[in-house]
């Protein structure tokens, strides 16, 4: 940070510290052993931005590095949020077009990606993001051998597949942010109508994030009143089709809000910093993330995809995947998802 | 929010809570009088949403309302924080182009202002951003008559005045944002090169926001330790040259900002949300915000200017001065800066 | 608070915060409608201080007043409480002897009760409580009139319902704590065993608080998986037996806490603290709380009795009940505590 | 804890977890590197439980665990917290009469201590402290080997001393609460007569914890403006007089809490959990805190003396002492506490 800062070249004489603080006698050296939480976010556009100062505003790491390959907008950020250092516990934020920067990070978090061009294929966009995952992957895991890699690029899953065939990692060790956010929306959809706090809904959305995902409406349970059964002595009130209806207003959601401000970012900054926080604090709570997800529901052992399912968070990664009973559409969902994806996969070159 | 979202249209069967909940028999109904804590936001960008996604992180608010002149952009912004909703706990978050929308606010933030124009003179500047003013701090002032008014919008100085006249509130309900980030960057400064906690940083910049903020060398201190007088001792080691610059490199950082991403909006939303704790929560917290400054430090008693020193804030807003010592120098500088904002005012037509 | 300090009589001269501080010109008086949030806490015991502290730590309220018969051990209190300000935001403590100390609260907690004499019958010892709170409950009702009861004493259903009755309150703003402090000890031990987080685990027991309470099987669900149809699928790994010893472990596990170290504090201090939350913050959660509970489930009408059931709580107390599905032996167990209560109740004169 | 807890009995099939839960294939062993955080508390008094308590409310811990000589109290204790386990993050909650619970830890907060019998001498408490702390300090020392110690326990400076001396730590690991709640009680008494918030209130009490504490006046200051400065010059409204009889107070206040409730313990643990917060989060805050205070203010190189002086905290303990200006008067106070702690220390058998 010393040498970031526009300070640097003000000539402050370098004893003026010494002059306000002296050592104590006898004083060991600080352990080298004795580290503190290092979060690194890679690419600083309004993604990596809103996930960067949502973790700022929730302390959940003493240290702070930001890498991007554009200096000056990253230079800019940087100072922006050191800028509200009187307002902000002491974390220590870096930047960096190198990634350097990143060494000894406890988690990684990865929002860089190319954008979809007007005609592209979805083949053509995902080897730029290969190419551009290759110059990204390899040095952060070199500077944070023993990091967790948290991937929000789109399409999440695919790229959380390349992130982890390129750093060489446990896959327990690879995160795709994947449907965790789609669950938000969901939650909040129901929580909206229902008139009750999105906090007390218990809802997920598995599976490929984005058009394909699998909403599980049998998993839909309101501060612990399961909704379905209770509505069906009911009348019914709540028929497929308004429950599918439901499930495209989620997946239609990001798709409006791009449209209408050009880009999403607080909820995914939410939704990030809240697994970052299940992480590092070992929390074992259970979230929708994309995980290598072979041998879960018949997705065959040979196809190596990431998928979401709700899974078990804590400091080593994914801890353990939730055996959430599946109807048997909903299971056929995920293996299409899982050969398409496959299919798509066997044509990269990693 | 029910209006606003795009629930309404789902055609939910209106009698799906009523499934789910029961009243209790004899239950009275809410007490008008029982209300939540209202925050609204006049103005969507960067700054403005900076300000919203702050105040939602810690919590400030039970109710936040957004006004913009862009329908498109402002629902988009509303969606994507509504979408963090199982993030965050029951904030309500609505949205519109209408100023109804602010009604019964506790705190209504403006941070909606012109930008200047290549070659455009200063007074030009501030016609254009009155006019403004007139279209959004009466409607303001109408749907929350109780209110306090905290205007973010540069010129601070100035709009602040404009935005107490066009109110009719009381002057201690009209505050500007003032130099309470130029005080946290100033912080930042000297934490940085004295390798201290910026929390333990006390010192101050006060008068004008901007190019003539005048900081305050002998409310520098940390943790305690007032920096001048023990440098003295140690032979002076921080010149009048040194604090200078830093002073400059104080007012030059927000310029650096913009150049290099465009502008500015993490710090300022962390400013402006301790601004609104303050507020809110009666703290009685001291922060140097831009307030009627007529009548102190020699400012003639018909100068009805608005300029920054330390206020204690609670909930009526400004409570009291803080009577600090400055050099006749430093005096002399307010009082330049109240002329100079005096002759400004006088060729405004409000 | 000046009155109650140590440092009134202190000769400090009244004007030094006037040498500090000055008002601005043309400032309006404070608003009296604009007052902040204030919780009050009768019994100022190990109960009433636990929840005391956890309000404080957590910043539910700006104003804090705790009353107590003992003045002694009252005063200690408060000034142990006062010592922490440095750490703590603005909250103001208040304690006196005297109830007018409570006035405008917004909520109102009443801990104070009589303890079970060697021998004594349930119905003598509601007796004394019954006396008890005729000198509790009037003044607190006089000196807020607006505001929640919310009451923690054993027997916490015959309590809530004695200060239902003194207090001529409507029936949503008199709320006992219930079974939310046994619910959270019910997925405490869940949560040991699976291998989860609490948080993630939800499960209720509800009705009578103490021996006769009912854990709802069919509520329970790990991060949205129902534990008892997924086991069912497994071989039924947990049957009645094993349900029936958690119930009892649960019910049991006060009672040890009370025979180890004297009393329960921790938990019934977060425990409160939570429903302070969701009920100042008009957070609509549902909680497990004693309410009037006459016509659900069967009770009958006439029964006026408080039991513990799911609620949506809010600013105005509890806003609906949870719809949840009794098996028929569980609404046949509601409904005998029920038939208990207004028996017992019956013989008390009110 | 799963051997502590009551559901050890209570057979649960050990299979529900892998029935609810799976791993992912490939998954690699949790790294034995990335371990949480874990704070010890020795000793489950008042004290001890309102630091632990305090401690879990902020989350400053992943792992807690208490040390007591009475197992059942502490089994209690242990039970209370953790029935608050739905309503807190996922601390786990150890507790054990055997120090091989504390193994690991980041702090060891040593609370337990004997209490002064009536007509006991200094020395002979001293004494029975000193063969208590024999039996503490060194397992402690010995199952966390990297740890700081914190001592809270009485008189705090004597036993930091001897607490140093039995764990062989280099001294920046030994740190006493010293006079860092002593300094929270002055800024309360001053900002409650200043009429301003304890948080913008800067003041220190240094040297020996209790009668000889030395106020440092010069230190004061609200929100930056220095008192004294301002205050000479409105004529000396707060003359030396009263500041001693404010210096008194604070003095006078712990006796007066322990006369009225019997001991102390809220204040005394927010303090503690402020101290610990600065050193795990390596924050690098000033706090007045018990250290090795040979060779500072005159003090003789071979007096061996923990005394409370500013200082800056972090991962590593104390980083440096502030270079505070001391009045002569001052100094030589510091240097007569400093002698007489030397010649107690002599005379014990360490």
């Amino acid at each position: 940070m010393k040498k970031a800062s526009s300070l640097s070249e003000l000539g402050f004489a370098n004893d003026v510290h010494h002059a306000l603080f002296r050592p104590i006698q006898e004083a060991a050296p600080p352990s080298p052993t004795k580290r503190h939480t290092k979060i690194s976010v890679v690419g600083a556009g309004n993604v990596g931005m809103a996930i960067a100062q949502t973790i700022l505003t929730q302390h959940l790491a003493d240290e702070l590095a930001l890498v991007d390959a554009k200096p000056d907008m990253l230079r800019g950020e940087m100072l922006d949020l050191q800028h509200a250092a009187a307002f902000l516990p002491h974390t220590k934020i870096l930047a960096s077009t190198d990634y350097s920067v990143t060494a000894g990070s406890d988690i990684c978090i990865i929002t860089a990606g190319a954008r979809q061009l007007p005609g592209e294929t979805r083949l053509s966009l995902l080897q730029r993001n290969l190419a551009l995952f290759k110059h990204i992957v390899p040095p952060v895991a070199k500077h944070s051998p023993g990091a967790l890699l948290l991937v929000v690029s789109n399409p999440v899953d695919v790229l959380t597949y390349i992130a982890w065939k390129l750093s060489g990692f446990p896959p327990n060790r690879v995160i795709g942010s994947g449907t965790n956010l789609d669950s938000s929306r969901f939650k909040f959809l129901l929580a909206e109508h229902l008139e009750v706090n999105a906090q007390d809904v218990q809802a997920y959305m598995v599976g490929e994030h984005g058009d394909s995902s699998v909403a599980l409406w049998s998993s839909i349970s309101v501060g612990g009143v399961p909704i379905l059964s209770q509505l069906t002595k009911d009348k019914a009130a709540m028929e497929q089709g308004v429950l599918e209806r439901i499930r495209k207003a989620v997946v239609e959601s990001a798709y409006e809000v791009i449209r209408l401000k050009g880009y999403t970012s607080w909820a995914i900054g939410y939704s990030v910093a809240s697994l970052a926080r299940s992480l590092l604090r070992d929390q074992h709570r259970i979230h929708p993330v994309s995980l290598l997800a072979k041998g879960f529901y018949g997705i065959p052992e040979d196809h190596e995809v990431f998928l979401s399912l709700p899974a078990q968070l804590g400091r080593s990664g994914v801890l353990s995947v939730a055996n959430i009973q599946l109807s048997e559409e909903e299971a056929a969902r995920l293996r299409r998802s899982a050969d398409t994806l496959w299919e798509l996969q066997r044509q990269l070159e990693i």
